[in-house]
């Protein structure tokens, strides 16, 4: 394995975030602290409404007696192409999977692509390859579309929006503020493969053993849930921010403490190791084909041999529980037996992991 | 009026662009040719499907017995701010406008931003409360979004993405494909008023009368016009590529012929004398709150007198109609008793205007 000398001029410039900043900083993209920060401060007061202010990641509306799970995310993942997928199958997974964790069944995307000049055709091409394969793959449908074109040093090549709107069938609410002390913490299987694959991509690390992408749609694991059981009271898919981040959101919406097991977290011997190396936490790790559920107790085990008998389940675990002790916080049991608190990321470990 | 000596300088770098070039060209953006082959050549055979095929700027989707309209745009004007509006406003009009040309009722938005490193907080800011008003204004409620940022120099600021669900309460066949010979073609107010504001701003010119976008929602607009009549066979509001480009697209996909009477096409006369003295054809440049219509010919006057009575259809006008002949293309009579073919632009006028 050969590794720059200095670790941490791997992570990128990390100037020390200021709250109050008065520019936006990289930190403002982590799904940390700052986006938090951003989102209170900025988003909410302008557009406040009875949606937004669940902070989901979907937000389900009636629509003539429809209910509809609609959700957006931009993808700026350098470099596109990566171990494992490229921005096209990120764009359509990471909505599919932002459908899903509401319930619901995705059914239609939008694609909105921000082209800088000089992008090669070809790049273009290979990545419209993987967004039809993984549309087909999620069985869902790009109806429609837009392209823009920036001039040379005004955009990195490509830049893609996913809107998607999916369907939901159960009379099920799945949302970030419904955990309730009690409850239980499933994690569906490894975390930190993407963000890794991603990072020794880009900095061009040649490793023994290669990283890949966990980038997967979760919708067919999510209806199997379901199908067990319906008790299931949070789901959030730990994309940027990491587990770390999506522990936070949710103990923080629903007003409760978490206690989770480090022993208990599922990593893959080489991502671990590499994070190691490099100081990074793989707990605020990007995962891209990765669930966080908040289940009730009495389902929890019917819900993880559910989980475990599917391809993106596998190696589901139960990896804490919720209390009623420190709300907004999550505690970790450390393997050597200490105990620390888990918060939000402030700056920006991985920028543009996805 | 000052205006740089050499006219051509201020269309910015126009190479002569190639079909078939390997890299992506600034006209690809244009709303003209090369957008219909990107288009055609990449995005269509990849998601090929009934929705797409039909080349309309939202699909129409049936969910659970609702009938939903469904579109996505992204938005990279520079500046981001001019007279008359600025990215914000665009982004949620824009939005709104698609959705409304399939003579849905706009109920929903998202937004994605796309941020670069180093973008004052305080543009940012006021971009928002742009987008609450103009929100406010449309009656539609933003109920999702999501922000990346991305390093110094790999963006320019601010990039939004809107994509919007609206529904259709009539039970209508709008699309750019129901054009047919006899059919008259409605304007709903004068030509180039956007783009030629972004133009004036973004190069500094200092003008006697100034310049005033006209972005604006039009659902009421089309409301009010289906409430005349139904006969209704195609909406488009003329952005990217101007009333050439609508003309063409909707020629194109519903093969027919189109003539248009160039007297009959309004432009305001400090528009004009901008146009005439940059060298820029009105006919391409864009608009953010006007619509073209394509209407039976038996049911036009009612449907002008209606346009005619509201704010943003008071300079309506009948500018042509649809013939058997030529399938396919637009041939205008101009003022001086002549004809000519009014083709889809090659590369770009005016790039990033919206």
């Amino acid at each position: 394995m050969i590794v720059k000398s200095d670790g941490a001029s791997l992570l990128g410039s990390c100037p020390l975030p200021l709250i109050e900043s008065k520019e936006i900083l990289l930190g403002h993209g982590s799904g940390g602290k700052l986006t938090a920060e951003l989102i209170e401060k900025i988003f909410l007061p302008a557009f406040r409404n009875s949606y937004l202010d669940k902070l989901n990641d979907q937000a389900v509306l009636d629509v003539n007696g429809a209910r509809l799970a609609f959700t957006t995310d931009s993808f700026v993942v350098t470099p596109m192409f990566f171990p494992g997928g490229d921005i096209g199958t990120l764009a359509v997974n990471g909505t599919v999977n932002d459908l899903a964790m509401s319930g619901a069944k995705p059914l239609f995307l939008s694609a909105g692509f921000i082209l800088e000049e000089g992008c090669p055709i070809a790049d273009l091409q290979r990545i419209v390859r993987s967004m039809h394969e993984a549309c087909e793959a999620a069985g869902v449908l790009l109806v429609t579309g837009d392209t823009k074109v920036v001039n040379r040093g005004s955009g990195d090549k490509v830049f893609i929006n996913t809107s998607g709107i999916g369907v939901l069938a159960y009379d099920v609410q799945i949302s970030a503020d419904r955990a309730q002390p009690g409850d239980l913490i499933l994690l569906s299987g490894t975390i930190a493969d993407h963000g890794m694959a991603v990072m020794s991509t880009r900095e061009g690390l040649e490793l023994d053993s290669q990283m890949l992408s966990d980038t997967a749609p979760l919708h067919e694991l999510v209806a199997a849930m379901l199908d067990a059981s319906r008790e299931i009271h949070c789901l959030r898919d730990p994309t940027r921010g990491g587990i770390a981040g999506t522990l936070n959101e949710l103990a923080k919406q629903s007003h409760v403490g978490m206690t989770v097991e480090e022993s208990a977290i599922p990593i893959k011997e080489n991502v671990k190791g590499l994070c190691e190396i490099l100081g990074i936490d793989p707990l605020y790790v990007a995962n891209e084909g990765k669930l966080v559920a908040v289940v009730a107790r009495d389902v929890a085990d019917a819900l993880l041999t559910r989980m475990q008998s599917l391809p993106n389940g596998r190696d589901a675990r139960i990896i804490g529980e919720v209390v009623a002790d420190h709300p907004g916080m999550v505690v970790m049991k450390t393997k050597i037996g200490g105990t620390r608190i888990v918060d939000l990321m402030m700056g920006e470990q991985l920028p543009r992991i996805c």
